[in-house]
């Protein structure tokens, strides 16, 4: 409706977000998949056709517009990927079984392979964002439902999996662009070196992500950037990125500009930086529009 | 001896520490049970009679005004407790026998949710210190015993099994008002987050607990406060604790009060705060003396 | 070569860095093990023969003037050493079969506490590197080799095998003086109050070692010294150390000579450390050099 509407002055684009495609073993999962099978006009029997549905739904999506995916990983899995015992998940999941953790975790990992694979072809941004533990106060669950502010961060382990995951998809050729986020502060060092580690054709192509949700204050911006400085190419961050559904989020932006601003200023005038204001200038615009400008390809 | 010294200006109250209770499997557990056995009159044959003793003793100490009790969590454990399986554990404790670790964790969990229900219906707090590794030089125990220095910070992992303890205690009303420690310093974002989930009825209910061990200095303390005061209310925070008995110790509360006003004066000076006397000297009091008052209930 | 040339003002002296030894079930680890047992000039059929020979070359290296090891511990390992245990691993190594992991551990802690001993025997140094994930971009490696930027940090948990293994060594009285190293500044407490845990004859005897890798900038140095100036003592601090062979590497200790005099003069301005220019002197002079000089005994 809104791309419709010719007197807007910006356009709203839609972000990818199939989560609940990998949350077999799920109450509403089977559901789920019906609505896909009616969305994407095609039967679901098994995880291929799972993936298929998915991808013409990532067509819709980019016609309407969209470039870029979610995933929330509140665990990373990874097994070098067995279409048999994914589809065992698969068919389980859809008999309301209980999943075998093993199963399960070909299941994810197969999904997002293809996935992975599917966002590069078509020049997409994968995002993983990681270490969230969900709906962990069961009365306030109950009472009123799921992301009502019974979430917090977790310390479950990161780096074994994801680097096996994001391995599997660059050795095949179809890594995407891929941001990578935790609500662990005590991870960044896990994801800004493993960024590192994955890079080629576009600039700063592997992310470390801005500070997310509990992090998304003065310290955790400063601490991600910092990070980020220290051992990546700050000069290649896209930026400050927001989940967020809600107007009030949008003055963030602003708070993140000026918290760059204020991190980088404070470097020169450490005389840890150059006093150059042409080169500062390069920057301090590459994250805050720029850098996002080229890498999303809006 | 000390109540009933009528010129004293000041209470000293016990507070209550049932760590003994829940390391079946050590080399004096059977002693520590048959202690505990004369201690509260009763005969303790199983984990529920072994609970009902120790809610007797909690009585006892709740009848010379404590109020508060502590728990070494060096490892947190869950299972939705069988009592079957904790009472196996029990019985091979007793005949000292080796655990099984399953049984073992249905143990302490089955005993940590009882206390945790008792501690609620007293009004208490109960505090949950974790991430210590205790006696690792074991030349050093031999020559010197326990509790000699030979003591470190562990990376265990504590948010899976502690956000479901805390969801077990509340889940069924019965949740304490409970501080949480840790003595690694990269679990701060965990249990800020985890206790931000579980709120109700009293202010700050489940409170990120003060900088513990070898955290309680300057750099750390500032740690564990910007980390409350970012995902949590630095406001409602009851201060600093110490479960030291030496008199050496109590300085340090005078460190830690010019440790809060210099962190709260920087934010100030900096634009970070509004250079509000009033709202200011409440958060400090509150921070250094009222919100202690409130929350134990002395 | 080196040695013989009288005109040099300098010594340079070999580190000893046995990994290969370690890496059993890797591809070149028969090709090693024939080249070492030449080296050594006796054969090599079991984990006793390979740990002979190791020693042999140990005192090869001392006989050049080396008197400090490097170990790689990307996972620290840790059983109550059986010897069966790590023979059947070594014998299947050797065959080209695939090993089973809990030998293969046992394997790696049998050598590991007898390297320590014959360490400590000698008077040498040993250097444990943790948590590095290494080539990771499998693109990469298959293109260029190992070694050439795909590697990381990783969270993989050190606190309770290294502790294990400190132990071990420590309670036969064959610990040798330990510099601990971890890639991930998560680590940081654990790695200082282990240190912490294992004193003895020597002053710092097990170190935690200076900013490695990715944490070689400002604030992974900072980080690394005020976490052994909270916890640990910093006078006794051996400073920097690099495993760098470039010539460009050098530069960096005077780099860290600077964040040294800056972070301590930084505490001289707070009034957080007292202004005597002689006990800062020999603080900075032991950091930069005499530590060393005394630790190392070259």
């Amino acid at each position: 409706a809104l791309a419709k509407d010719a007197s807007l002055g910006f356009r709203v684009l839609p972000t990818y977000r199939p989560d609940k495609a990998l949350r077999a073993g799920n109450e509403g999962f089977p559901a789920y998949v019906e609505a896909l099978s009616i969305a994407a006009g095609a039967s679901i029997g098994n995880t291929n056709e799972l993936i298929d549905a998915l991808i013409k739904r990532m067509d819709y999506f980019h016609d309407q517009g969209g470039r870029v995916s979610d995933h929330a990983l509140d665990t990373v899995p990874f097994q070098v990927p067995d279409r048999k015992l994914a589809d065992a998940a698969f068919t389980d999941a859809m008999a309301g079984k209980a999943l075998d953790a093993l199963q399960f975790e070909h299941y994810r990992t197969t999904i997002l392979i293809a996935l992975g694979a599917a966002y590069h072809e078509r020049g997409w941004v994968q995002q993983y964002h990681m270490n969230a533990a969900r709906n962990n106060n069961t009365r306030l669950f109950k009472a009123f439902g799921a992301d009502v502010g019974g979430d917090s961060t977790t310390d479950t382990l990161v780096a074994d999996k994801l680097l096996h995951l994001l391995d599997a998809q660059d050795s095949q050729g179809k890594l995407p662009k891929t941001i990578l986020y935790s609500l662990n502060p005590a991870a960044n060092y896990i994801l800004a070196t493993a960024a590192g580690t994955f890079q080629g054709d576009t600039p700063g192509k592997v992310q470390f992500g801005s500070a997310w949700w509990f992090n998304d204050q003065l310290d955790g911006m400063r601490d991600q950037m910092k990070t980020l400085a220290n051992v990546g190419a700050l000069g290649n961050f896209v930026g400050m990125l927001t989940d967020s559904r809600s107007l009030v989020s949008y003055p963030r932006h602003e708070y993140f500009r000026r918290i760059v601003c204020g991190l980088i200023g404070g470097w020169v005038e450490n005389g840890e930086y150059p006093n150059d204001e042409e080169a500062l200038a390069a920057i301090v615009r590459g994250i805050c529009y720029e850098n996002a400008k080229a890498y999303f390809g809006f």
